[in-house]
């Protein structure tokens, strides 16, 4: 295996690693911004690592369709493209392909689709999706499965899992074994238990350098998603990094922690630096509205951020209103390092064996009121 | 006088200064870029000062609409609001009411007007225009004006000069005196030399702490604006700044210097961030185009911004295709490094006694071809 995954401490279920890369070493429990199309949206890369993130997550879906996994390689992989020299993650595809393209037919081979850009007709198979982040030169490779919704039945989800197995030995045959990069199976099986311990068997067999819970945040709740975590990192290998796909708000995050999982993506933080919303201690606040207008406190007083430090609420309620570029800039910066300090609380919690306070005093801070009353 | 300007050389016309207010010096012959909402829009205030830019403009006008004098003032003045703790320069907010605002109605008194964003009633003065200056807390205060656009009548120029001096008086009347601020008259006149020598004449008998050049670069053409420069800023106290009011292009600044203005601005290198244009030795270049698509080349390989040293033209290309707000970010950020970097050219030229070759390789540069041919 090619990336090595150390564990330097427990508590309870939730660990505290390290993941040794060719960019770098990633500390989980670790939080990857998503840098969809080559760039986290609004931020310079830099800016990204100062706030504390060790990898990045591409999407290549969207950079498979624009600018091209040639054109990627060509400019020396997506790391070198994109000014980021740390880690980057790469999911395979198939999760935008379902959700974003236009008309789709899949199969046992693979999945033929056209580009919701301008509609050119592509075709996705493990082979090609790992063959694809292999030019993107991405340290984490992951297998091409199928994700299927929630609620759905037993039958549909047996099939699907079964075929996503396959599908993961295909990948993993795929891909060329490289020192510091590896990939990553997931684990598929909705929220039926069987059907979990089935895909974590099987994936197992072929043996992996981490394993994802794959197919949940897909419409069936916190409680439903903590059900299932309750017993599926622990069917993983002991010995690897488990990443939860897709999630998540922070308070999913610290359940997941609690359940023994390491890795975690989400748009969200950038997303609503997009719309205005910012993540606090205390909740999510929209910047917008009127009561922040001649507020001269910063956002949140215990935050490191350039918004925090250099600004006041009526600042950035003043560039929201006035449509600026920089309150993106600013807004976005803010999320992102929210969570790199969430997660930073969380792996000193678990080196510290305090996780369970840490988590007592973020859910009642979360619930205590938001930060008008502060 | 509360602001002291020094000449440290000259050349011909040419001027190399340095003018020193509360908030620091400011090396002329200077560019500000213009941060109308108080942020120059796609920059972090701390990327703008990496650029080499000492002083920024602030949009009168825009402020007092939003989100009001009263409130930056609340705030601790423009510098701290929007984290600029440089010297500003205000204009008068009376260019913009004509050329922005709704139904107005101009009297010797002043303009009445509504706001463009919400249609709310105000009403501008000389005096007012002055007391919201200094609730922004700039360091340098504009007269309130009128701008007559061009050509003109001279019976329109004349009687719109008279009134503008006697706005001056009153502009200068109204101004309260402190350490490190001052106030500029402005020159108007439009294209006609005795105007234009009337007017310098009025507001040296006032006196004032610089002169500004008003009422160019509103439709009369390059060639016409460098004949009243021939003459316009000599009619102006030597011992003073010159400033010409929202100029320009970057061979309108080297034909400027030449003439002996000392300052200007511009929401050029700003605005082109937004629409693809970047700025370069050989002239404009939109990054939109085809041809930069697999380019691996840097934009500018003699530019030291992140966007030259960090990136290909095809990552700039890929951005902007994507619409991504990184683009913009970059690219107005090489576009005022670019201008930055002519006004440092052009300080160093007339230091050495060397204008005249350094202007005469710029406009051989901006004219050899663009910058696909390098």
């Amino acid at each position: 295996m090619s990336l090595r995954f150390e564990i330097l401490h427990t508590r309870g279920k939730a660990r505290r690693g390290r993941l040794h890369t060719k960019h770098g070493v990633v500390d989980t429990p670790a939080f990857m911004p998503v840098g969809t199309c080559a760039t986290v949206k609004a931020m310079m890369p830099e800016s990204v690592a100062a706030t504390g993130a060790q990898i990045l997550l591409g999407n290549t879906y969207h950079l498979m369709l624009r600018p091209g996994a040639d054109l990627v390689e060509k400019m020396g992989g997506l790391h070198k493209f994109m000014n980021w020299d740390k880690p980057i993650l790469t999911d395979s595809g198939g999760f935008q392909v379902m959700s974003l393209s236009g008309l789709r037919k899949l199969s046992e081979e693979g999945v033929k689709f056209s580009s919701h850009i301008d509609g050119r007709q592509y075709f996705l198979s493990p082979e090609e999706s790992i063959k694809i982040q292999h030019k993107l030169d991405s340290n984490i490779t992951m297998c091409m499965d199928e994700c299927v919704k929630l609620p759905a039945s037993y039958e549909t989800l047996k099939k699907s899992v079964e075929m996503s197995m396959r599908w993961a030995v295909r990948s993993k045959a795929a891909f060329v074994d490289r020192d510091g990069y590896g990939i990553f199976g997931i684990q598929q099986g909705g929220d039926n238990h069987d059907l979990r311990a089935y895909s974590a068997a099987e994936l197992t067999k072929v043996g992996f350098d981490g394993y994802a819970i794959g197919g949940l945040a897909v419409g069936e709740g916190q409680e439903t998603m903590f059900q299932v975590l309750d017993y599926a990192p622990q069917m993983l290998p002991a010995d690897k990094p488990r990443y939860l796909m897709g999630v998540g708000r922070p308070d999913d995050i610290v359940g997941a922690v609690l359940r023994g999982v390491d890795m975690f993506d989400c748009v969200m933080p950038t997303r609503s630096g997009r719309t205005s919303q910012a993540f606090t201690a205390r909740g999510t606040v929209n910047v917008r509205n009127a009561r922040h207008r001649e507020d001269p406190r910063p956002l949140e007083a215990e935050c490191d951020c350039p918004l925090c430090r250099n600004y006041s609420r009526a600042y950035i309620h003043h560039l929201q209103k006035c449509n600026e570029v920089l309150a993106i800039m600013l807004l976005t910066w803010h999320n992102i390092r929210y969570y790199q300090r969430l997660m930073q609380g969380l792996r000193s919690a678990v080196e510290s064996d305090t996780l369970e306070d840490f988590a007592a005093d973020f859910y009642a801070r979360q619930t205590a009121g938001d930060i008008e009353e502060i």
